[in-house]
């Protein structure tokens, strides 16, 4: 069981996840809780480093804002003592091995030892979530929202049977509802569109714990923290019931999107990389690249879209390889936004990519660029058109409610 | 170093404390820095325990609150990074090695290794106080104010030359400044007077941390974290010119006594002791211990002190033995204080204590009861007479500052 950082946010909250955690145990299950900090608390502590030094390093920010789980993960034990539940914690720092980058560490490996002589005991383990320690001994972090990967790695190392992950929403939703209020909760998706939805928007989980998780095929359940309704299982395959499932899981929609377009770039192999290798090199990531002869045999347009926050920064690493490059102008718009259609059905059913295309032309909806991956197909529009987009193409593939919004 | 938590609460003071560090690195000195939490912040963590379960588990509770050292070393270390200081944070878990009662474990070993390699190199090391990890790999914290124990261990472990505690006050004075405006800044005062001073209420130092000190012959320095003013030396003897100081380091001042007279107890062998024994299974400290004759041969009153906070306590694990003890009257009065002088010259000069008593007398201050000991005089009072007698033995005992009050 994973609890995130707002079904932590204080005592009563403790308590009522407490609760959860002793239903479990009493059902005769073997249960370990990751917690995430209190909900506000991880921002608070990056806050005083930033204060502190504005280039910090990484390995003693690590020891800072792991401390706000060290906290959540005492207080759920002895409220579940309280309870008269046995159950104790335990540190990152004797259970999950990390390696790589400090701040954004992966998890290499998982003490079973302990955490087996526990579980044998009948005590409940409640571990910190989002560290562990590193080759050399120190405090290591795995990047914000890191706690679901930690539970899936060690639910993964313990050979579990689930890994149920207690969030502030009820469960995985076929789009935004905010922007479709007669968005549908999915009783079940695959590990890939997860991802994708994920990818694009839906930050549900963190994209590496579901990778985590697709890679050791561990299933998971997405359920709210507060509420008792069902969540959505998240699995490698549907099966059953759930094939009779809409081909589509979901609209995702994602603003954190610009565009940069380079008019007339010369035509010739590696054009493409000598523009994408100064964007890797400064680490921002690229998408939707669209590369199309427009200008006659000799020169084209290439366009692709960074994240928006990333665009000044993506503009002066292509100028400064402007020469090496070649091109004419660098055109940016930062009010464009990408809408997906997710679903393993794209990936056998052509005719789902065009039916999105006629769903959006009908609207008049502009295209800006188009791209396709095994089970996702994305656009991308003005983001004026944004929501208009979401909410037809979800009425389109027969996601809405059948409840009054 | 050790600096408190008034010296780390924000990170403005943290850049004071980091520059304070750096000179003495800059010095050439090899530098080892232990802190405390944010001045509040263990205040926060213990209350968080409190609400989470009213009787909780030690060891969770170690948990909980060991996090606020690991807080402010990380931001101390990365700090002093920004200002050009190889510097670095160790965990308590990879140095002191605790043991005994967790939330009031003590010190058992420092891990030195990893510490002379960082001071080999130039490292400045950052180490939170307060914590270390017990024989079965549990956090152990050692009790409030145990930040100062930490750092006279490590300073011991190491053979360090001298260990500076930095906090809030400038040093060591004759008296509580409160009372006596004109109570001046010892330089130099021996363990033993600090120790005697510490107990009874001059709470500059841990009892503890001074004890260690004592023991390993660790010279201390007491040092404001924000005024460059010479703060007072802690040492096993005083030598040359500090010998030229008093008889009497201070006067020492406690509020928190309350008395308790039982009147008409047996006089026999074994009756102190019967009395005595239910306070201590109940962890109740007793003090000033006096019994006299008062009614002919086969009675007496016997009177003693608590803490006040103790007293409904103390009153019912004894009356809980009325039958075995044998008493008249159980008499209490919780407006008592404690007033001493304290100093290495009572050990060889018994004029001191009658100067004392007819200091008092002269004041016409009513004395409840005297106690003596190798270096203090002590003298139970009303509290109201407190002030005064303190304010009479500090001028009588020639320690008044010569400056203007």
């Amino acid at each position: 069981m994973k609890f995130g950082g707002t079904s932590m946010a204080g005592i009563e909250r403790i308590r009522n996840v407490a609760q959860r955690v002793r239903r479990e145990a009493e059902a005769g299950n073997e249960v370990l809780v990751v917690v995430s900090a209190m909900a506000g608390e991880t921002d608070r502590l990056v806050q005083l480093c930033r204060e502190a030094a504005a280039l910090h390093d990484p390995k003693e920010y690590d020891v800072v804002v792991a401390s706000g789980e060290q906290v959540t993960a005492g207080l759920l034990a002895m409220t579940l003592q309280n309870m008269g539940v046995t159950a104790r914690s335990f540190m990152g720092w004797q259970l999950v091995k990390a390696s790589g980058i400090h701040g954004n560490a992966r998890v290499d490996a998982i003490e079973n030892a302990l955490l087996d002589e526990a579980l044998s005991a009948g005590t409940v383990a409640v571990i910190p979530g989002f560290q562990g320690v590193s080759g050399d001994g120190r405090l290591a972090t795995l990047g914000r929202g890191g706690s679901d990967t930690s539970a899936v790695a060690i639910a993964a190392g313990l050979k579990a049977d689930r890994c149920d992950i207690y969030t502030d929403v009820d469960g995985v939703y076929t789009t935004d509802p905010r922007i479709v209020p007669k968005a549908r909760k999915l009783d079940a998706i695959t590990f890939e569109e997860m991802l994708e939805l994920a990818g694009v928007g839906a930050k549900v989980l963190q994209p590496r714990s579901v990778g985590l998780a697709m890679r050791e095929n561990l299933p998971l359940r997405v359920l709210s923290a507060f509420e008792d309704v069902p969540g959505t299982r998240v699995v490698a395959e549907l099966s059953g019931a759930d094939m009779e499932r809409n081909e589509i899981a979901g609209i995702a929609a994602d603003r954190n999107e610009a565009r940069i377009t380079l008019t007339a770039i010369a035509d010739r192999p590696g054009t493409v990389a000598a523009v994408m290798s100064p964007l890797a090199a400064a680490g921002i990531a690229f998408d939707m690249i669209v590369h199309a002869a427009t200008h006659g045999e000799q020169a084209s347009d290439l366009t692709f879209t960074v994240p928006r926050a990333s665009l000044a920064q993506a503009r002066s690493a292509i100028e400064g390889h402007k020469e090496a490059i070649g091109y004419g102008e660098l055109l940016t718009d930062d009010s464009v936004a990408k809408v997906s259609i997710v679903g393993v059905g794209v990936r056998s059913n052509p005719a789902l990519a065009a039916k999105m295309l006629e769903t959006l032309a009908k609207q008049k909806v502009n295209l800006l660029a188009i791209t396709a991956s095994e089970i996702k197909v994305s656009a991308l529009v003005a983001e004026r058109d944004l929501d208009l987009a979401v909410r037809v193409l979800h009425t389109a593939f027969g996601l809405d409610s059948e409840r009054a919004a």
